[in-house]
């Protein structure tokens, strides 16, 4: 076997630092780095290199951005009459992609998860609630993610915003597009149920 | 959305480009990326470039090394005497883990499959046949995967090999240790009962 000290070992290792990326699928990973023509390894390290440099999160609105204040948050097309909360950076992106919704955004970077030890302060509701306050705000989405601690996150946040006498909806929960009603689980099928919408002629 | 010369856009990119890394694991990986320390970042993107500069296929037995030949052809401690047959230079790990193999190894880099466009010539084994003439072993094991087409390539190299008077063995085929018979495929069950073993007391 090789020494710890081998370099193909020492890639291995800083592959497997990767949250999710397991022993086997760093294997394959160095090997593919191993494998890329000198032209394309450079491409990959520039690329984290520069990533790490020029990004960080947004000032306003916590997603992640180059300049400051971020693109949403500075762009007028962008209404700031909605507000769309969501965990995560990516989640914008998934948002983006319908293309309906031409909103500001707010991410939490995180949910409530007790297990994990985040609490309302970790995601700093303070500075949530600071920029509703002097917002212009008509409605709230929030869109934390359709699981427990997304759940959680959302009531949390109901409880904290109700008071704001702005709008509050929550994304639908119920039926993805394309699949079978067999395969949802239960509480996917009560949830499609209880939000039921109306069929209009 | 981020423009696609964003670097955050550029970084996931690349990740993409890695065999068996889809869109959302990209996303996640690139988030980890940014979120190091710069130290951190500075080891993962040394590792990359110097593995990239430092290793290379043994040019006796195609296993990844940073010397040749490798640590395991000009190792005395194992014995020239036993050939074993592999199909890609981690699985080595694999076989060393176990600490009861002292032999030599060879690196097929691949198996046969007419699929991906892998025949006999791509496994390069005229150099294997070359290898196999000029040394001295006693016994060759072929540990290709119990695949399809790691027992395509078995079967092809028995019919290469037989001619040479050496002995043949291929590694057992079985329920793996600690599982559930109910759990396993009923080719598995069908090679345990093929390959019994008598008990002896």
């Amino acid at each position: 076997m090789f020494a710890d000290d081998h370099p193909l070992n020492n890639l291995i290792n800083e592959i497997k630092k990767i949250p999710g990326i397991g022993a086997k699928s760093a294997q394959r990973i160095a090997l593919h780095f191993i494998g890329l023509p000198q032209e394309e390894t450079d491409k990959l390290t520039n690329a984290i290199q520069d990533a790490k440099k020029k990004i960080f999160t947004c000032s306003i609105c916590n997603s992640l951005t180059h300049v400051d204040p971020c693109e949403y948050c500075s762009d007028n097309g962008y209404s700031d009459e909605f507000l769309c909360i969501v965990e995560e950076p990516f989640n914008i992106t998934s948002i983006e992609k319908t293309g309906i919704y031409k909103g500001k955004y707010h991410v939490l970077l995180g949910a409530l998860s007790p297990l994990k030890g985040i609490g309302p302060d970790e995601l700093k509701l303070d500075k949530l609630i600071e920029r509703i306050k002097k917002g212009n705000f008509k409605e709230i989405i929030i869109a934390t993610n359709p699981t427990v601690e997304g759940e959680a996150t959302a009531h949390y946040l109901v409880k904290l915003l109700i008071g704001f006498k702005i709008k509050l909806t929550r994304l639908a929960m119920g039926l993805p597009v394309g699949s079978d009603i067999d395969f949802a689980d239960q509480v996917t099928i009560k949830k499609s149920l209880e939000g039921r919408t109306e069929i209009k002629e």
